[in-house]
Order: C-alpha cells, then sequence, then structure tokens
C-alpha cells in the first residue's frame, strides 16, 4: 500500500510499504477513507533529523473494517470506524478511568511496527478497545467533524475538561491553530461565558468567534497579558487553556491565569524546564494540568452532538488533499496558508 | 516591646523595638501569649544577605486582645484570638473564595511597616478578617495544638485538599518535617488509607505513623522512587503532598505521582525553574497544584477537631523556649534537634 514517511525536517514523501496484515486476535485491518494532517506532525516537520528517518507519520484517521482478528467483536468488516490517536485496551485501570493514552498496553500510532495514519489502511492494535463505529456512511457531510472526535476535538475538550472549565469560569485560550479553536468550542459547550481568545489570524480567530470566543487579542507577550488582565478587571481569567506547547504561549499563560486559577495544557510542550516557583505559579496557587488527551474518553459524550449537527468542529478543516498530495499539504500548513488539511486517501 | 529580628543567615536577635498602636480602624493590638519558629523561617536564616537586615521575623502566634480599632466588631479587648501566617480583609472575592493569601487588601506579618509574631505584641491589621477567637483560656492545654491553625496544619490540610486526597486515593507525603506530618495527618482526616511517608529521621516518621502513615520510605533519589512504585504496584500514588519545596523533593515528587495523578506543593520553592515537560509532568497528564495555605480558611473547619481532641497536631512542638532564648530555637530546629519550636514570650 502507499503511505506517508518523513524523512527529516521538511521531507515528507509518499511511498509504498508493505500492505497490514492481522497479527495479534485483538487487531482489526481497517482502509482509511480519511485522515488528516496535526499540528503536531509539524514538530518532527520542523526538526526531525534525517538519522531518525525514515518514519511513518499520521494518526488520526476514520475508515473502513476489512478483516477482524479472532478475538475482536465490537468491530466487524464493512463498519466505519473512528481511531482515536492512542490505541488502548479498554479495560486497564487507567482505561476504566479514563485515562487511555497511559493504558498499559495501549500506544501510539507510526511507532515501531504500528502503521501511520497517513497512508491507505493501518493495522489497529486492541481493535475493542480502541475504535468506535460510526453511524454513517465513509462519503457523509459528518465525515470532516467526526474525524476531529480522533484528536484535534477531543484534544481541545480535554484542556477544557481538565481546566475545569464550567458556566461560572473565565477562559482565556492561547492559540488560534486547530485545537486552540477547538478548545473554543470546548469551553462554550461547557458553558463559559467570558471566552478571550489569543491569536494573531484573523480568518483564524473569525472561526473562533464562531465556536464561542467572546473576545480576540492578537497582542502576544506583556501587551497581549495587559489586554487580558483589561478585559477581566484586572484579575485575570479562572482558566487558561495552552494550545500551542511553546515557551512564549506558557509564559503567556501565567501571565493572564487569575490567583486560584488553572492552567491546562495539551500543546505538547517543545521544552521541558520552565517557570513554577513563587513568581510564576506558586504564589498565586496557579494549577497547572494537561497532557496528551485521552481522545477515546471523549467520544462517546462529543459523538450525539456532532451527529445531530449542534456543533461543527470539522470547520477546521480548509483543506482537502490526495494522499500524493500530502507533501503540500504539510508545505500548506507549515507557511500557514491552511488551517488543518484533510486527506483522502 | 521585644522582638525578634533577624540580622542575616544565622543571626538572629531579640531586641527592644517600638511598642505597636492602633493606626487603622480596622485594627486590633494583640499581646502574643504563644508563637513558633517555622520551617520556612530557616529559608532565610540559610541565606539572608546582611544587606537585608535587620527585619522583624515569625507569622505563627496565638494572644490576647489589647485593644480595637473603632471598626473592629468581631473581637474585642480580652478575646484569645489565633492569627493566620497572612492577614486578609474576609470580603473580597478572593477571601469569599477561600483564598485568603491573594486577599486584594491583604499582606503577611514581618514586612514593610506589620510587626512579626516573634515578639510580645503585634498589631493585627484588619482584624475582623484575620483573627479568629478561641473558647478556651490563653494557659490551655489545647494551645499548641491550636496554635498549628496559625499555619503549619492549615498548610498541611492544603497540601491534601489542593491535592484532592480522598478515601478512594493514594498518597505519598514528602518531607518529615512539621508540614509533612501535619499533611499526614490532614490526608488520613480526609479518608486515605494507604499513605506513605518519604523521610529518615526516626523520630519524626513515628510521629507520622501516629498520625496515619501507613508505610515510611527512608530512602531518596532513584531508590526512594523505586521503593514507593513497589508499595503501590509499580504505578505511583495518586496524590503527592511535597512539603518540603527544595529541588530534590519536587523530583522524587514526580517521580512517585501515578499518571493522571496530582503533585500538590506546599514546601515554598527555593527554585523557579523545574522539569514540566512531556517526561516529567505532561506525558502522565500529571497536575501540579498548590501555593501558599490560606490558613485562615481552613480554622473554622479544623476547629472542632482540635477542640474536642481528636486530631491533636500540636505534637509537633517537641522544645519550648521564652523570648530571649528564640536564637536557641533556631538553633535547634536548624540542626534538626528540634522539629518544631513553641516560643512563650
Amino acid at each position: 500500500m502507499r503511505a506517508t514517511l518523513i524523512y527529516g525536517a521538511g521531507d515528507v514523501r509518499v511511498e509504498n510499504v508493505p500492505d497490514p496484515v492481522i497479527k495479534q486476535p485483538t487487531d482489526a485491518l481497517v482502509r482509511i477513507t480519511t485522515a488528516c494532517v496535526c499540528g503536531s506532525d509539524l514538530h518532527p516537520y520542523h526538526s526531525m533529523s534525517p538519522a531518525d528517518g525514515p518514519a511513518r507519520i499520521g494518526h488520526e484517521f476514520i475508515g473502513v473494517v476489512e478483516d477482524t482478528g479472532a478475538e475482536v467483536s465490537n468491530v466487524r468488516k464493512g463498519d466505519l470506524v473512528v481511531a482515536p490517536f492512542a490505541f488502548s485496551d479498554g479495560t486497564c485501570a487507567f482505561c476504566r478511568e479514563g485515562l487511555h493514552t497511559s493504558c498499559v498496553h495501549g500506544g501510539f500510532w507510526a511507532n515501531g511496527d504500528i502503521d501511520g495514519g497517513q497512508g491507505e489502511a493501518a493495522r489497529v492494535p486492541l481493535a475493542d478497545g480502541t475504535l468506535v463505529k460510526l453511524p454513517v456512511g465513509a462519503d457523509s457531510a459528518l465525515i470532516p467533524s467526526l474525524l476531529t472526535l480522533s484528536d484535534v476535538f477531543g484534544t481541545g475538550y480535554h484542556a477544557a475538561v481538565k481546566g475545569g472549565v464550567n458556566p461560572r469560569t473565565t477562559v482565556t485560550v492561547i492559540g488560534d491553530g486547530a485545537v486552540g479553536l477547538l478548545a473554543v468550542l470546548s469551553a462554550k459547550r461547557l458553558g463559559a461565558e467570558q471566552i478571550i481568545l489569543m491569536g494573531r489570524h484573523q480568518d483564524r480567530t473569525d472561526l473562533g468567534r464562531t465556536f464561542g470566543a467572546s473576545d480576540v487579542v492578537a497582542e502576544r507577550g506583556e501587551e497581549g497579558i495587559a489586554k487580558v488582565r483589561e478585559l477581566t478587571g484586572g484579575q485575570g481569567t479562572h482558566v487558561v487553556l495552552e494550545a500551542v506547547g511553546h515557551m512564549p504561549a506558557y509564559e503567556q499563560a501565567y501571565g493572564v491565569v487569575r490567583p486560584g486559577g488553572t492552567i491546562s495544557r495539551v500543546g505538547v510542550p517543545q521544552y521541558e524546564q520552565a517557570p513554577i516557583g513563587f513568581g510564576s505559579l506558586f504564589g498565586g496557587n496557579i494549577t497547572l494540568t494537561g497532557g496528551p488527551a485521552p481522545a477515546r474518553a471523549y467520544i462517546e459524550e462529543l459523538l450525539p452532538d456532532v451527529l445531530e449537527g449542534r456543533l461543527e468542529p470539522g470547520k477546521v478543516f480548509d483543506r482537502t488533499v490526495d494522499l500524493d498530495s500530502v507533501p503540500d499539504g504539510y508545505r500548506a500548513m507549515d507557511s500557514r496558508e491552511a488551517l488543518k488539511v484533510l486527506i483522502k486517501p
């Protein structure tokens, strides 16, 4: 089959790779019908050393089950399914607590002998725990929105849930990428009224307003912090959803959070050391939370809103490419020509 | 009056200072009957530059109200009162939320023209919000336990509350100082059953067992982490209460916390930068919380347990000095001869 590989920074190629086959009785084979490029795919696209490549890439997909191992019972041949960005058994202590990204038997796509999501097909380990059947056809107009349940909507929602967003909390969202915009939608869904979106790209922040942002702050750094404080009576917001992962976004986060408030991070941190002492977090009793979203935990909860058209997270997709054009999709997202790129293999 | 001043690292003196007087109609004058030395007083005792001294010191006290300003109505002359380690108006948005340490009109003892707690008397700003009347005499046997409500018990309790301790959580407490031991007592009060105390001083960890520790780990660093993991089926504990404030304690905290768990810090961090990236906090969805305890918020809640003898947090005091011997009290705590020193001015 054809699949996407990354050879190093700026070097993405679509090539022939071995067809996936069932290896374990808990596996399923899925023919991928829709996939996409993630903001986090851009991290290796910026910095991966050729010595670490070539490697498969991609971790968000919808597809049709082609075959299942002997122990798979929740999905069967012909089912349209969505796969979250981590596979998980659904039965271990962490999965039962809703922390599927820490599943003791689970793992991540495009890792070792695990297929990536940006290809024609994938072997899905732990299919019963991982896959969720979708009650629509592969050509449904809802597919883009349903695909966001694989990662980007679940990740924005995780930020809001871990941040404790509710109707009584004010919220700042840092970042106008797809995760940030869906963090806005998530905060709105959880009842927040004041949702301040910090972002500089007007087409994106306009979509953020559609999703529920009450205010947009285009300024960054100290100026951006001052603007948010101005909008909140000098105090900052109860919750800050940090959807970027770079240090300036984190610094902005503790600059705009209210004493006693919470910073919830879902942008994969591109740093290890950061300020957490008296002046940044401790003095104001600030809570720092977040991590890789257990997207699987949120699919059943968010699915009805998507199926019934109440929420349209799929609006974050503004370009569609075929499999051979995936390298162009990366280029378009990296240059910010595209917000998020859908792939039709 | 006589009061304690710190002139620099290792240099604490008791000297004559001006008698406090009512300055604001919201002030009270309190004749201090019992005070103590805090682990956090040892930070300047270790590192304060003589250029920053001399400065008043001390922030935990019980005393008798001698006079009140015209607007004070909650306490009156003759009342025995306990003062939390921060004064606060009790009426601002943060106080109403129970975050008195962020009171918009509040502040800390021994700061600017504010008296310290280790002296014969103190002017108490915002007396109505700050002071809590105690229904016992100044010579009651309960005084040591009641004094812990000023800071050390409230701080241990804050750690446990912010950490989300409940009957279903396993807990590690890092540090066998007075705060750590009262974090054990607090975790026990909130229903935790497995409470692992990490500490190396057997007389202290023995008291920790009395307070409710189910296990004691004397090892530190990697060895200590391995021991806690061994006690928790390899996973670590849901909650880690970090009651030290030095970097090795923080590193130990993220080493023993379970995925999805919470590190709650109440030891004042003696660092600003620390690891919070994928490998330490983010990857496991670890929450980091804590800060200066709003001790005032917990006094009414904890008072009945102390008055009725169900909890005896005052057991952390193992030495009593008079005011002139306060320098010797510092020396004894610093050398770990004493766990916590009571002062009888």
